[in-house]
């Protein structure tokens, strides 16, 4: 299995290397977790190795996320200009406004969003596919059949394209809950933050991930102005 | 990225500096845990800064605000008469009484208050804008995808107007726990109090505030006859 | 602010003095918390000082209220008598038997209970309204948006009379547990009773009180023959 | 007020002497807790002093009820035949079946229940009431405006018959939970079994009784050949 | 009151001999905790004192039954070749497919079960009645009261039978949590399995037996190649 | 009973031999918890011993569970090509998609996927079945009643199959809370993963195994390179 290197060292080091080829990880974490960073960071890093990536925003307009981006010196236009990087607008709004990714009238959005995806992902060539957040694609839809469904369908059709998928989840399941969506990824990274006698600590856990040996044990991470940063080798208390 | 301060030492000092412009940032907390004294108290701050101003309560009417500030010792009427201080009553009233801020007839009645706000500011030329509490614009709408599609309109348009904006929200998330408004804001504040061992103690703690580097471990703070103080340099327990 | 003395000790000490004119009050606790004994005692203060009491009962006949204030040696009627105090029985029977303080055929007999009580206050000219409890008045209306709206209506109606308002609420909220009366009351007293080790502890902390500064640690209580007895200057575990 | 013994010693030295004339008294506790012989126990040391009594049994047929009264050594059908005991088999059967005690077409079954207790107090002039459990008189009510409407209209109609009052409930709340009927009696006894490091612990105590002062605190009782036996002066621990 | 021996010592001696005759006994516990084991070895040894038994299956095929007993040495279709033993195949099937003891087109297919129980039970002149699980009986009924209706019968029809009558119930109730066949039934047998400490403590307790005295403190048990087994004179923990 | 080894050393010991025949066992786990991979190690050893095996997929394609499978070096189709192992996709699709494994217009897809399955195995003479996993089969069946009898008939119909029955099931039961299909299935496997004091411990426990002797205790697991590894011989803390 070919594994493709996140740059984030303690976490690639937790991974055995990288993240496996063709398999989908799924990025769960509460707000202010970092969820879009270790996204946004992971493709910053592929970029500068020369690897066409995808991202698809479906809450936040992209232009927000360039511009957080901005913030840990991150500029995805200059990748979008180099022809690298390819982006997509494909928020999802239930209400029948004009907005891109929407097939009106067939009341199969969640289907034509995942269209839209996979297509732009195979027309620009692309060796990564970030999705963010998954959460949005299926918040309307409450038969859990249907929803299993429609996740069900984006994973395999990720799978399908062969290259690094990484999808994040606005969920912290909590210890013995879980979200469907965890059973159907490949991978899932939970990201955890506690506060333990007024203290806050933050932790980065690999729960799940096909394929390939890692350090199945929690680690302490850090959001700095470069980024996100895993304390792999520090014990989590000192 | 600009931050404007607060005027609230130790909570500017949590922030490093103050809230980032641009950003919309989610007060949280439960009954008395002082939203409105957070949000009036920077206000107040800003326009002694001669900054314009924009605060729209959906709850309780202007009035009562107004006379609650004045046990602080801040005159709201003064800054109305100076210009500085625009006031908007859009009360969200389900029944079809007499209330300003409502398009009857339309069913969106979200969506006609986010325009009156958000025109309101624009007219006003407000440097900062308060929008208190959240929790009455969307309380009527049981659907969560239409309740995310709401929220997620309002705090893009405050976005948009591309200055400082606090928005309160009648909650305090339980560890592990999470409000839809959380993961679509910029920033995040925790407003908590426990009952430990039969002393209340209160804490506040930056969840998440998107462009800026933060103090992000809990804080001790007070309400006091003049107003919000955190004490961030204290240990929490002593 | 004016406060108005409750004429309970230990409890005018916390508030600073006594519970601020102009301002709702909710009293919440589970059975047999005492809330219907702090209500009376403060209202037989009250009319021994002369000052005009109108008591609201939603749930039990007015005839019991009178019967159980007498243990504690409360004449109720005797005040009735002089002219000081106006009872009013407006139960909240949701089936269609004859009770005073419906308006049947409108659908909107909480509104029509709303008015009974302010125009009955108006009219008594009363310094004090007492109205016990606000769980009987929303009781049968179980969405959200609509009884925030009931809650709101009547609070604001009690504000505008300008005098003391307490108003009991039959729910004893959990550490981070909230009811929807607790943010759009100007205060809140949560009466709570625990059992630590084999043995009960009841407290009674402030959790809110808009307009004053107040002790906001919980302290202990008892009821006594006399009736509600606050140990504010104790500790609660000796 | 009058006060009523119950003939149980430490229960009664804990309600200062018995329960108060014309209040209704409920008695919560899980399955196995006592409820029946608490009742029966006290119906029995009435009777032995000569008062009438009327026992209503809503679940179990009466003839099951004797029998396990007579593992105690408490023969009901003698006091039956003497004359000073009235027993009311008013099985509450949501189908249709010949039971006596419905009012079939009118859909109000619990009011006809209600009246029929209530006529039978009266009727045979009863002391004391006990009705064994108010649970199936509401459990097919699921609104909760309407139990509370059947509740408080059994509890008010007991109170004006001005006996002593007991009624069992199928529940044993949990810390800071309740349930409405506890609001609405005048008397709650909770019934608590609890098992601590492998042992059981079975608790009596007194959450609230109106009109009278008494022991709130816990104490340790258990079921003997000879009923109900409280140990009140004993601590509960060793 | 008369008691029936179940042969299993421990047990027995916690009964005080034995369940009392004429009563209904329900076993709770979760997967695995031996209640089908209890009910087939309490019946085993009065088939072997020549007391003729019916054993009722809800769920499982008859056959899986007796072949799960072979492996403790339980011969069951020997005993029916006997004629002491009687079994019945109620299962309970909401479909429409052929199965026995169903009343297809009335609706009312629980009645149908239970009077196809207790007509076996008359017939065969059964000692011992057993029931395994009355969770099956009521599994496609939502609405409490009905439920409560259903379980109700059954237990009268049992009851009346005058003979021991042993129901399993799927349900291991937490501490403070009840099922409502705990409070119909005369007797509860608790069976709890409990990790702690990385340790499986599993349990049994007597919740309640009417009629007669107990041990109610809870016991260790375990589950050998002879069947249940209680050590009901040892400490839990060693 | 004959058991069949599933060749994982520790746990084949735990079983006291193996998995006994003609039983349903159930594996229970969270994401990541390794159900699949031990569920096909199970299957590479029996192919190993020359057994025949039926896999059916019901959430993810084949040719996924094969590629996940060649990492711990199992090649399934190798196999498959020897005749020796059958595999079935029989996905869950709720939409009207071309699926394999679907009764279109009968709406009663659950029965003919079971069909689908045992005539697979019937076919192929399977000494051995796997199932992974049950959940997609009644995910969209919200009705418990229902729910049960498709599961009552999946099992009933795999133990007529006479051969070794392994089913996954995506559920890691907590602490009293159980799942319908533990009570319907011979034997009960919980994979659990715990993050305590800031490390993760992973322990396998089976909680019911019809007709077999077992070790009851939980003991840790661990996933190697090799796969399920059980350290059946260790405490779990050391």
């Amino acid at each position: 299995m070919r594994l493709q290197a996140t740059g984030i060292t303690g976490f690639d080091e937790m991974l055995g290397g990288g993240v496996p080829e063709g398999k989908v990880v799924l990025v769960c974490g509460g707000p202010g977790a970092g969820k879009t960073i270790l996204t946004t960071q992971t493709m910053m890093q592929a970029l500068g190795r020369g690897e066409r990536c995808l991202y698809a925003t479906l809450e936040e307009p992209m232009k927000n996320i360039k511009e957080n981006a901005l913030n840990f010196g991150w500029n995805l236009e200059e990748w979008e200009k180099k022809g690298l990087l390819k982006t997509l607008d494909v928020l999802m709004i239930p209400d029948g406004n004009e907005a891109p990714g929407r097939d009106r009238g067939s009341g199969d959005s969640e289907f034509f969003t995942i269209k839209t995806i996979i297509e732009g992902a195979k027309t620009h060539g692309a060796k990564w596919v970030f999705l963010d957040p998954l959460t949005s694609l299926v918040i309307q839809e409450p038969r859990s059949g249907r929803k299993r469904h429609v996740i069900g369908e984006l994973f395999e059709s990720l799978r399908k394209l062969g290259c690094g998928a990484i999808v994040t989840s606005e969920a912290a399941p909590q210890e013995g809950d879980f979200y469907m969506e965890q059973f159907l990824a490949d991978g899932v990274i939970l990201l955890t933050k506690e506060v333990k006698d007024y203290n806050l600590i933050k932790t980065i856990r690999i729960d799940k991930m096909r394929g390939v040996g890692f350090d199945e044990q929690p680690r302490r991470y850090a959001i700095t102005t470069r980024g996100f940063q895993v304390m792999n080798r520090e014990p989590i208390l000192v």
